[in-house]
């Protein structure tokens, strides 16, 4: 195994960057001393680093107030709130947004527009999308931050590539890159110099934003390993295992909609019989719950229509309260196999689905309970110590804190990833295909 | 992310030493220069690395044979045919066995014999196991080898710390740590160093075999992101990303045999209905197949049963052809849904179930290209080219060629890994945790 980078001189000292600039990020601010120790260097190895970063504008040093202790007042790091920001946009079916964050995680320029995207052309879609994205590029540079990097959150399947979306069923596009449509619209006015362009899953970009930001504002993160559900249109899940996004082959990974649930159930658009989204996908929900495709109709955008459930159910709707449970069962069968296979620690209901844990977790949590379960012979220890604190009895099931703008505000902290991998290096490759 | 072993001197030359290992073992005999080329050093920093390897008699060196070719000849390195020997053992459900393997990957050692484990306690099942380990090790020594490590195959789940069996529902063990029924049992003769002890799943293990040893004489190597299913008294399924073994947050993935088929089928000892077991597990298939627990009881023994099985479908006999597309059938389901979220580059049939193939395959193919299939909008490209060669209609099925020594081979070799990534200082933590 090669460490990344390798270990050339350039290659450690890229990495020791790397290190540095995400220890002030997360643990900021830190005196240079406190950054020293906390990544195991002598404080004359961490010097120069913490130098360079200042000179590139990524770290800012500030007199540190006097806290009553003993010795002279020192300097504090923090990271720049005038440097990179990270552009993330999202195309739902009957939306576009565009959000910025800064190296300190603040959401800095943020744009969202109704969009009928349901089976309309890519072009036309990245036009406007362009549009959007011109308005927030102009809104940093007025602030002093430049553009690091744009990833993209689609409805579907992306190949490996990072910029062709291979299957967008919701908005039917079939194998469409998305890099011409899109390189230029976030360049500097008149200039040629293209974004590094990442176009990515949306249910994987939840996955990312419950891992880098579920912990923060008094919420518990999810562990490194876990099944982050959503469901909005379509059901998509992303596997988190060590803290990475296990991809798969072709990069299609966490297809929980099209898991069997009732092998013989109705027939799926996908070619299958009784997949999960035919028994908890929008659709199918609404469709059990009594809802005309008229009443659905007029609740366009992000989450609208789940909204429209969770009202329903909230106001005693027998109709919609048993779809919701259904939806639940046939969740927690789909969740038992994936459970079964993976051993996470974690499943995190995200997405417009979180809004509808009230009436879809009971039934979920006891498919998966039973299905999963110590009883008789099951997967956890009787008696013994269970292996790992808290974990005898299978994984916990979480709602995501961040419900519906999981993707996006994921997308604007993935497009900010390459800053703290290669510091000073950052801008080099536009769309560079990911490994 | 930190190297492993960090970026000081140390852990670079460790990283060094396991770079020429390993390459003269994939693909030795070489010559100096050679080993320099293939891992990218200078012929001055790769001498001192040979030599010790030499000193430690890991490498040998030999006169390279006059090819007719211009110059002079040279010596050629290959690795030791005497030095550390990789112990693997097998705890069956009526059989033990040991086999030792050099660091050529050849079997010089290889001991089984028939043994009632069902149901019996730990202790004397791993005190004739110590026996059989005593014999390989002094078999070993006669022909100047040592043992380098020891790991168990188990039909069961292991805790992470590598030694206790959480749970092998055949045996009837349950939190068992087989740590000190084993450790010292195979010291030198009044020693009291012990080997490193490590417990693995057998799945694992058959998997772990599959990706080391599937490509050699002839067959084709699984690519590194496969599903590995085997199915003796249970079934068992390990799972491999990036050539990695995902091994879940308690170290239970892969517990295919619960996935719910049918959700309302029959209970299972797991607390669950409807689980892949109860229709493909070999209780289930004897039992539709009409043959009564008599006459499955008289073929103890690794595959016997399944030997059994293939004959009766092989005369014809139509109650078991039926159990085994039923059985086909019900692995397709289970694993159209493994390869939804994990979209593997292929899935392979090992253990006993590669000998029942021929008459497991074809229900399995059709249910598995059926439900994660392309048609009407499934998860591969339409018209465009597909994202990776070869790979546009989903994983291939693919027949171990290991079968039923899949797991003694996989633990014997995987014996072998700590000298081959840490070469001189691989003696030294005795069952140490695994990451």
């Amino acid at each position: 195994m090669t460490a990344p980078g390798g270990d050339t001189q350039r290659g450690i000292r890229r990495r020791n960057l790397a290190r540095v600039l995400r220890t002030v990020a997360a643990h900021g601010p830190l005196s240079r001393p406190a950054v020293a120790a906390r990544i195991g260097l002598t404080r004359a190895g961490v010097a120069p680093l913490v130098d360079e970063l200042l000179r590139a504008g990524l770290l800012v040093e500030s007199a540190r107030a006097a806290t009553g202790g003993r010795g002279r007042p020192g300097s504090e790091l923090t990271v720049s709130d005038r440097g990179p920001a990270g552009i993330g946009a999202e195309i739902g079916v009957d939306h576009l947004a565009v959000c910025a964050v800064d190296l300190r995680g603040r959401v800095r320029a943020r744009v969202a527009a109704d969009a009928a995207n349901r089976h309309s052309a890519p072009g036309p879609v990245l036009r406007r999308l362009s549009a959007l994205l011109a308005g927030v590029t102009a809104q940093l540079a007025a602030e002093g931050l430049r553009p690091a990097g744009l990833t993209v959150a689609v409805p579907g399947l992306v190949a490996r590539d990072a910029t062709t979306v291979v299957h967008a069923p919701n908005l039917g596009w079939r194998t469409a890159d998305l890099a011409p449509g899109l390189t230029g619209s976030t360049a500097p006015e008149g200039g040629t110099s293209a974004l590094p362009l990442t176009v990515e899953n949306e249910a994987n970009l939840g996955a990312l934003a419950e891992l880098w930001l579920g912990g923060g504002a008094g919420r518990t993160a999810p562990p490194p390993d876990f099944v982050h559900v959503s469901a909005e249109a379509g059901i998509g899940a992303a596997v988190v295992v060590d803290g990475q996004l296990l991809r798969g082959a072709r990069g299609f990974a966490g297809e929980l909609g099209h898991v069997p649930v009732y092998p013989d159930g109705p027939p799926c658009d996908c070619g299958g019989r009784g997949c999960l989204e035919q028994y908890a996908g929008e659709p199918a929900v609404l469709r059990a719950g009594g809802l005309t495709p008229e009443q659905a109709a007029a609740h366009p955008g992000p989450g609208a229509r789940t909204g429209l459930l969770a009202r329903r159910a909230a106001d005693g709707d027998a109709a919609v309260v048993r779809a919701l449970h259904e939806a639940g069962t046939a969740l927690g069968i789909a969740l038992a196999g994936a459970v079964n296979l993976l051993d996470p620690q974690a499943v995190v209901l995200g997405g417009a689905l979180a809004g509808l844990a009230p009436w879809v977790l009971p039934s979920l949590e006891r498919e998966l309970t039973l299905r999963t379960a110590v009883a008789g012979g099951g997967r956890a220890p009787g008696n013994g110590p269970a292996p790992e604190e808290g974990s005898g009895d299978g994984p916990r099931v979480a709602v995501s804190q961040l419900g519906a703008d999981g993707p996006l505000l994921g997308a604007a902290h993935a497009a900010l990833q390459g800053v703290l991998d290669d510091p000073l290096h950052s801008r080099a490759p536009a769309h560079s295909p990911r490994n």
